[in-house]
């Protein structure tokens, strides 16, 4: 379930008890936990160029949605939507971007991207056009999870 | 149900009925039905530069997956899946890709992307590396149909 030495399953594993876990996957930078969800832990990016910029991590370990059990990947689908609905209802994007790649972690994992009318490039993917990343300070990433976890209930 | 303008609204219109279709929102080009799924239409992309890219345009109108009727979202959900394990299985790619995004055509659909070994930056977005466009003659566009819908059954 753990194959040794995946980033991903090591942070699902750390943020079962902790609320916050520096990630070696993220150049060390502490990364939040938003939320558990059936099949999943939804994660802060540490990067919220983009407010709401989330990850959404499979609890079980495998590479495509094709390789969970139907029930489970429907699941995995269903904990996305909901997390993608709350983080409208919080932020109010334009448009939601939903991407699953794993080119580099192939740990299933669901980007969720609010897109925003002042984006430099709104009608564009955001690969497209590198930026700085937006790191916030503790208390900012508290008052952000705060808000989608309201946004969840 | 079909906003007047709306580009995937005509085009799922035009491929209920017919197996190629002009569509201006790729430049005229044919664009060639792979498969009526039971909640959307599979189309090949007219690029073929990834072999297999795939669009899954929902035949509802709507904007945004939470919009739908949790039973059709899951079961648009569930047609994508069977179509990304068929490009899987014709195919054999190192890893698909999954997007949803609609920042330009909001109308949903999904893109289905097998990435290979030989991409040339197999690891990344492919929205960072803009490529030139791979158009196959009709004869290649039909081969590829029929291997897809070959792994289909």
């Amino acid at each position: 379930m753990s194959p040794a030495g995946c980033a991903l399953c090591t942070l699902v594993e750390k943020l079962k008890d902790m609320e916050v876990y520096p990630s070696p996957m993220f150049q060390g930078r502490d990364v939040w936990k938003i939320y558990e969800l059936p099949t999943a832990i939804a994660i802060l990016r540490p990067d919220q160029y983009y407010p709401g910029n989330t990850l959404v991590v499979a609890k079980t370990h495998a590479t495509e949605l094709y390789h969970l059990p139907l029930s489970e990947s429907t699941q995995y689908y269903q904990d996305i939507l909901r997390m993608a609905r709350a983080l409208a209802l919080a932020f109010t994007p334009r448009k939601m971007n939903y991407a699953l790649l794993g080119n580099t972690e192939a740990h299933l994992h669901w980007h969720l991207v609010p897109r925003y009318d002042w984006d430099p490039n709104p009608q564009r993917p955001i690969a497209e056009y590198p930026h700085a990343p937006t790191v916030l300070t503790p208390q900012e990433y508290a008052e952000t999870i705060a808000a989608i976890r309201r946004a969840l209930t």
